[in-house]
């Protein structure tokens, strides 16, 4: 039984983590917001979980490397100088830092990659997402990270090969492009398809989301797994072992 | 055993209506292009199907009148006097004038209808598409087709409550829209959904075509139903007894 | 804003209909369960609804009766005696009884009723269902319920044509069969798709529930329309106007 | 250019394989069937495609060893002999043996072998194919062959671990069970989904085949490949570099 502290533990995330951290059995370390001292949290758990603020994050590598426990970042929107702080605590504790901890959304980009690595750019590659319609933007970073992944898998660059919004008259298909389409509507989590459309047959590759919960559950499953791993800069691929 | 006879025999079309008379056990009873006459052809036939041109429409309308003859209509980009002189003969004989000879899509349509007469506004409706890479519009003509049905059902201006080609910062999802997104790849024949999405729970109505064969079988059966009926103007609905 | 009373209060539904209440901002009446007096609660509501034993419906009838207010009863695995006591009180109250209180299944249903009566039985009917890992029966009720509105379309006995669980040697499908598919696994709240597959086109009609809350809150909804009805026997498609 | 000799041309497959040879680009060495001279094909071809019988085959793997050409075997039903008979050849030619010569098919199974492997088993792998009406067995070889990628992608015995065919009282999911569905209707060519469903979240990886002839495009973008390989035995997995 793992004991472990949340930064950033009162916002929407940091209760998510809390359940999360329940439903696995293991053991809540506490929680530590702006203001509370993080190496006392640090100093009573066996890891910490920071899903906070790109600010908060140089405080919260400190706390960890004293304690020479491990840390899962979760916090997006980091900076050059934030991935230098996390390189350098690499060198003295396990951290694993991603902008996505489901272990499905993982598990697809990986298969994405494969996938477009090995079909030639006959296959035409369209990711296509729907979420609630809440939301206020297009497409979903999830979406642009498989595109990023199948991008990688044909070792081209994505923002050069992206068709996206198609409207009126779009002409044909450009050859090697990887087209993306948004769905909004009523309460829908996160789904993503990407297709992969040859000569008259058709790959399709999908995840679903039945509720934001999967990104705490992965996120505690990372952490656990983070301890008793050697130091080093971690993904979720390491977790999965891809 | 009906004798089918084709105008706009020559062109891809007419030749899948020939095979797909062969198939549906009825008889070829020839076809016209430009410059033959219609009128021969008319003469020993039980019904014309008519894929041309609308310039052409007159005189087979003519034609077909005065053989007493039905007439099923697939031509496109119908003008103002095309439907006059449709109506006109429409008291004389019968005539089934429709944008889309496919049974599975009328079907779907007269769903979607219903769907989004029945339940209210707060069901998000979505329409994707997916047609092969060389397709150069979108959304596809049935797509549109779709989208007015859902209007219909609701009671509002398709063009009023339009969303589609969502891009970067979308906003939040407008209550009452009808969004469109297109999919392009490989060499689909056409694939629709139609997705209407409430709180925790979704609809989707989807149709699906292997190859556009679809169409000239529907045609034929269509001509094959209007043998028979009184003089009138039908639609496919009516063939479904929608 | 109507006070609704929940008969069977203390179970996993109960609670649901009591935050569907909440959600839909209607007035809690309060709650009975094994003992209450029904009578007090139904004294006190605009409306009760009913998910609790067969054995209790008798009482619960009486007192709505006695108060003059409608019931929604969802109560599964009534007697002929519930039904008759059931018709008896729908002389005097607005009385909803349904086996399945979701929207989206009930619209399916109808959809699939209609799509069913109007396509011939050369469009071959599956019924494909997911559900979770948990479930120790199939198909579900649901899918049986669906199963029925095609039967019912068609004009056909759905046991004297039903095809489940294909496996090893099945021989070609039986023309006019209603077939139908479990899958199982993850946490799955239910989904269900009805496919009707013609000559090279085909339709699915499909339902996505995200969880089991859609369910109270379609009882709610329900109970909300019931007050201010006549008194008669209505179902979920009344709600819907169907 | 190759010239592309097809074992078994008066068949169904043979014609399609002489399509796809034109449609390729490629050049028709020519047929043979049974009573025919293989060594005369092997003579005058770059490369042979045998999708005959396994009793022709030991003429095929001489004739193609005495020229010195590849050969890609589509033929099933091979015995142990047969197999051994393909080892020998293998010393001194390429050949390429496999049960399914779709590329996509290929790919999907490399897919789910790999999802089989990273996810644990509280991932629960179900797999739904659907065929058209006239198919007599289930599930498919293919969904069979997709089964078997999951079972070594899980160190797993597969007939140990299967569950198909559903009915009534099933009981609670076995964990670990890889569960198989199988749908018919219409004139569908072959559409194969393997889903992966964790808590809360689900992967679904998933083939559709328009028509057949991908499988004998498949077969000669095969024996084009073989043509310059160094001798050895080979499977489609090489083909794409998995």
């Amino acid at each position: 039984m793992a004991a472990i502290g949340i930064v950033g533990s009162a916002g929407r995330m940091g209760q998510a983590l809390a359940a999360a951290i329940d439903e696995a059995g293991e053991t809540r370390a506490g929680g530590a917001d702006r203001g509370d001292d993080v190496g006392a949290l640090a100093g009573k758990a066996d890891a910490l979980v920071d899903f906070s603020t790109p600010g908060a994050l140089a405080d919260t590598l400190d706390a960890c490397v004293k304690a020479g426990i491990p840390l899962l970042i979760g916090t997006t929107g980091l900076s050059a100088d934030n991935h230098a702080a996390i390189d350098a605590a690499a060198r003295t504790i396990p951290v694993l830092q991603t902008g996505n901890t489901s272990l499905g959304v993982t598990m697809l980009a990986a298969l994405v990659e494969q996938a477009a690595a090995r079909l030639g750019d006959d296959w035409d590659i369209e990711i296509v997402e729907m979420h609630h319609r809440m939301k206020v933007d297009a497409p979903s970073g999830t979406a642009i990270l498989l595109g990023e992944a199948a991008a990688r898998g044909r070792g081209i660059d994505l923002a050069a090969h992206t068709e996206s919004g198609r409207d009126c008259h779009t002409g044909a298909r450009a050859t090697g492009a990887i087209g993306f389409a948004a769905l909004r509507g009523g309460t829908v989590a996160g789904e993503h398809s990407v297709i992969l459309a040859g000569e008259q047959e058709r790959i399709t590759i999908s995840h679903s989301a039945e509720n934001r919960a999967i990104f705490a559950r992965g996120a505690v499953k990372g952490a656990k797994w983070l301890i008793g791993q050697p130091a080093g800069r971690y993904t979720m691929n390491d977790l999965l072992g891809l």
